[in-house]
């Protein structure tokens, strides 16, 4: 919502939405021309946006950097701005529809003069987009910059990025709003799902589907973690009984992914994002190449052949994948080491403490996995970064294939050897409970914890100083303070490694459930906390990140698929491999195997007919995607027999 | 192309395109209303088509149905019309974009007034479309048929066909411009490629796709074909040597099914059906239902409950498709008596006779094949009309999912037998290649000679009989007699016996390839035969069809992929049963097994992979197509942009 401009604005005449920040040492001319082109009329090329440079606060600091600037606009602006950026809103008669200016009243929300018709996510989103289209006309680089070149139709935003004179651009967080959200979120006692709608308003569809998710898959756990609870209390650790768990476990995962499609197209529907289209992608900020003619635009921009990356990736990066794999192999084989000597300990003098040892090998090997993957991660990025990948979704694309394929590996190759090639059942369950328990701490430590500590110790010596030179009267910080201290804040990097992490967990409880029933209750346990630190980091450690437009959870489907299917594989293998099974085939082990395989044959193909009979999309949101598309048609007929008649009068 | 307004036009006013034959008992007044529809103009909700009755030709015979009735168009409204339907024309840029009458003249081929601008066989379509679409307005039923309901909006002439008023309406030919196609398709002796561009010009997209896609997968088989000659010839015949053969035919056939759909999208792209909308999908003609408002239009028009469908689908068709199931599988038990009793036969008393003998059931069960598809093939049709789906693309989903079902268990279930349960290696060779050649003797003898000389019959006896009355100096029939003759022809049903033929083919090549290498050879040869009786049937024993603008030979590419991944399953257990691969597992069974289930897993995985690498659309079109659409976001930027500064200069 757009705020009234009130007394706290610090002296500014508008609501300041969104802040830029330039290194402390860019020259004058280029400050001056950027601040130009940002106020300039939009038929001038410019984005017509309102600037201000943020004042000195109450307390000034001399490694201060003088060159914030708040930007903001008018409503008129923002309204067309919606237009430009294609926003789905609640059209009168209750269907989606895409936001025109001309017919603005036509939409449900739109009350007076459209104050309260956009959120202020929303309002941040638009100004991004403005400011990241803000293109170069005649200007051959950055006054004061010879070497931050420029030509006509370049964005100015990404090049001023990729030269390190913007140090950063975010939008701010709105008090009043996120107090009222933290509450709604987690700070109430009653058990409730989570305000998704609120989420989506403050931060963006991205992020309000990647909590839609976690909670959906939350629930979806629960029956599995039902029926796992009695497998633990009764002890059934004959691992015939886990054959029927492991079947309800396969049909389920299948049934609960193909579900949450249709769930996510709800959702997205009702955020306006479902039939948004893409807009046209730019290149990435850090892509550089020779100067050419792009084929698609026919403007002069840089290109790089795509056999030099092609090279880059099979002949560098793949084999660095590799050695990595082989890295990780290493270790596990380190920890086999350590686990057969805790054991042959163990079993010499049986002891409380030697038992306790027994835990350690696979503890050190959780944390020893964790670092590997935070490594791995930023050498993926350093990686895929070099490869130079012109659009942000190529790169992305390179990034999670890397990145997953390792932390599948590292995370699960110590587990599939127990399982198939030592085949010791009450090992892998041991080092499966230990993994996945000492993994979630690590990771809501890492995640949550550790930033708000270290956020918090700055956050206080800020309020300290303040507090020195002014008596505050509602202990609330300044407008200029507010704008430093949240500029200081760490940037949230995406919804990447949440999901990352709910993917790992989603194979714990999929690979091996058959073994260990109790994963899913630890899993769900898990991912309630989750809710909490993750809803607990967003609102309070992290700077608020701009909205992201998303339809649905992306290449995070395939990968719970893909998941989902190995799991069909391992569970038939694993059901295979137990006595029960085995009992059934007396006199003839290649009888079971071909029995196994068969179903397993089976299953997958069930699976691939289950995929194409439910519907991506509920019924009726298809029937109300029909009735536009229908309208659409109608009204376009309906104006070329106007143009007709009209033709034909004409010609009489 | 439009002929001009010529002397054989047997008086009329215009060039005929379309014939539309009422039924010869059809009342005067629904005629009359009928008539004054058609040639309403648009504005008063008429389709503007010019229409003349047939006159009665040279000899007249009092059984003809004096309801024939020719249909045209002026060339204006042919345009028009073009810019309805949608269709994509070469831009003078080189690019493909829809047509659209105010900027005609910005189109390559488009020269003068546009008389050759369009194919008559698009003229055909855009004539079928109009009248598809002519859509009743206050009428409550046909005038003088009160049991012929009509509703607003209902299409007429669908209505008509469905109370079998309307008999038929089908496109004329082109005696010149089939000559020309006759001449460079099949009958030059010199061996070249087929004129897919002629063909898609006089016959449209659909069946030009269906040639395209004969000819690719005749010159994909060539490799295996020409590997397959020396396993012939020099008697390869221990199975061993197979292996290899098997493993190429699999990567082979992913790979080719992948081209095809690059091949495919540039065929398509050239044609402009590659981004053509489908237009918005009208109830089958019998379709019915208890009058309703449709949630999609909001118009009133039959709606039947899903849940009868799927009560009729799932407690009538499914039972009945298990039923034909178990019949086919009697039969082949009745076949491998047969079998056994040759095989006795001979092996009494070996003769050079009881040694044909031995291939007589093979022969007799493929006729009797090919009869049980023929039945089952009418049987589906049947239950697939009484199921009663609204739209004929659920309706020819499910007709070719109970029809491929069948006919490849009808086909390969024999043959599995053999391989798998008998494991009797030179039997399956044996009947595989009498099930191949009988199918595809019998096949080109049903498709294309046998209606070829009912055909040539009737058309002998016309031509004896108008010869009679009238000298012909050219010998050809007049345009009365031409149109009646063509009105007798059969009607060609569409591609699907057509794919479906190939799709048999294809299982026959891939699933047991690695036993029979001759198969490919045999397939060659019949697919190159096929291409000619094809062409044949096509221009000398159907009615032209209408043209169908399809970009992709749809449900059939799935139905091709299927039978890839059933050829993985298949060819890697015969390479486990292989004398030459157990030889290496000499102990264990069980380790051969796990290592073939495991080569198996590998190739399916990289089937998958494989198929996200390769992109369907070669990237020189994707260029195209994102230039196209950069061009148009740029187009509607440029329009805001003025409004936007129009605005401000108002409220200046």
């Amino acid at each position: 919502m757009l705020q009234d401009l009130s007394v706290d604005n610090g002296g500014l005449s508008f609501t300041p939405l969104v802040v830029v920040e330039l290194a402390s040492d860019t020259k004058e001319e280029a400050i001056a021309w950027l601040l130009n082109r940002m106020r300039d009329l939009q038929q001038n090329g410019g984005a017509e946006l309102l600037v201000e440079q943020l004042g000195p606060g109450v307390w000034v600091q001399e490694k201060d950097n003088p060159n914030v600037f708040l930007v903001g606009a008018s409503r008129q602006r923002l309204l067309s701005g919606a237009e430009d950026v294609g926003l789905f809103k609640e059209f009168s008669d209750g269907s989606m529809r895409v936001f025109t200016f001309a017919n603005k009243h036509d939409f449900k929300d739109f009350k007076g003069d459209g104050d309260t018709f956009l959120s202020m996510a929303e309002c941040q989103y638009i100004i991004k987009h403005e400011l990241d289209t803000l293109r170069a006309r005649d200007e051959t680089h950055v006054p004061g910059y010879t070497q931050a070149k420029l030509y006509p139709g370049k964005s100015i935003v990404r090049r001023l990025q990729s030269k390190g004179i913007l140090i950063q651009m975010f939008p701010l967080h709105e008090k009043e709003e996120l107090k009222r959200l933290t509450f709604s979120w987690y700070k109430k006692v009653k058990l409730s799902f989570q305000p998704l709608d609120d989420i989506r308003h403050y931060y963006g569809e991205g992020l309000a589907l990647y909590f839609g998710f976690l909670e959906y898959f939350t629930f979806a756990l629960v029956p599995l973690a039902l029926i796992g609870v009695p497998y633990y209390l009764f002890d059934w650790e004959d691992y015939d009984k886990y054959v029927v768990f492991a079947v309800f476990n396969l049909v389920w995962c299948t049934v609960i992914l193909e579900f949450w499609k249709r769930c996510s197209a709800s959702l997205a529907y009702c955020w306006g994002t479902l039939s948004r289209k893409k807009a046209f992608e730019e290149p990435r900020p850090g892509f550089h190449g020779v100067l050419g003619f792009n084929p698609v635009t026919g403007r002069e921009e840089p290109l790089y052949p795509n056999v030099k990356r092609q090279l880059r990736i099979y002949f560098v990066s793949l084999p660095f994948v590799l050695l990595c794999l082989y890295g990780s192999l290493y270790v596990m084989m380190v920890y086999f080491q350590m686990e057969f000597w805790a054991l042959s300990v163990h079993d010499e003098e049986p002891t409380f403490w030697t038992g306790i040892l027994l835990f350690i090998p696979s503890i050190i090997y959780a944390v020893v996995i964790e670092a590997l993957n935070l490594i791995y991660r930023y050498a993926a990025e350093f990686l895929t970064d070099w490869e130079n990948h012109r659009l942000e979704s190529s790169y992305q694309n390179h990034l999670v294939l890397k990145v997953l394929v390792f932390n599948f590996f590292n995370c699960f190759a110590s587990l599939f050897y127990i399982a198939f090639i030592m085949q010791d059942m009450a090992l892998l369950r041991q080092s499966l409970a230990t993994l996945l328990i000492t993994s979630q701490i690590l990771n809501q430590f890492m995640e949550a914890f550790l930033p708000y500590w270290l956020q918090r110790r700055r956050n206080k010596k800020m309020i300290r100083k303040v507090q020195k030179r002014k008596t505050l009267e509602d202990k609330e910080l300044p407008l200029v303070e507010q704008v430093r201290l949240e500029a200081d804040m760490s940037t949230y990097l995406g919804t990447f490694d949440d999901y990352l992490e709910l993917f790992l967990l989603f194979g714990y409880v999929s690979l091996f459930s058959c073994v260990y029933p109790l994963a899913a209750v630890l899993v769900v346990l898990n991912n309630i906390t989750e809710v909490y630190s993750d809803a607990f980091k967003m609102c309070h450690v992290f700077k608020r990140p701009f909205s992201d437009p998303a339809g649905d959870i992306g290449v995070w489907q395939l990968a719970f698929e893909a998941m989902s299917v190995i799991a069909v594989v391992t569970n038939c293998a694993l059901i295979g491999m137990s006595p029960q099974v085995k009992a059934y085939f007396p006199d003839s082990e290649t009888q079971l195997i071909l029995w196994i395989v068969a179903i397993e044959h089976v299953l997958l193909a069930f699976k691939f007919i289950l995929t194409f009979l439910i519907p991506n999309v509920p019924k009726h949101i298809r029937v109300k995607l029909a009735r536009l598309e229908f309208e659409s048609l109608e009204a376009l007929k309906k104006k070329k027999m106007l143009e007709a008649s009209g033709l034909s009068k004409m010609a009489q």
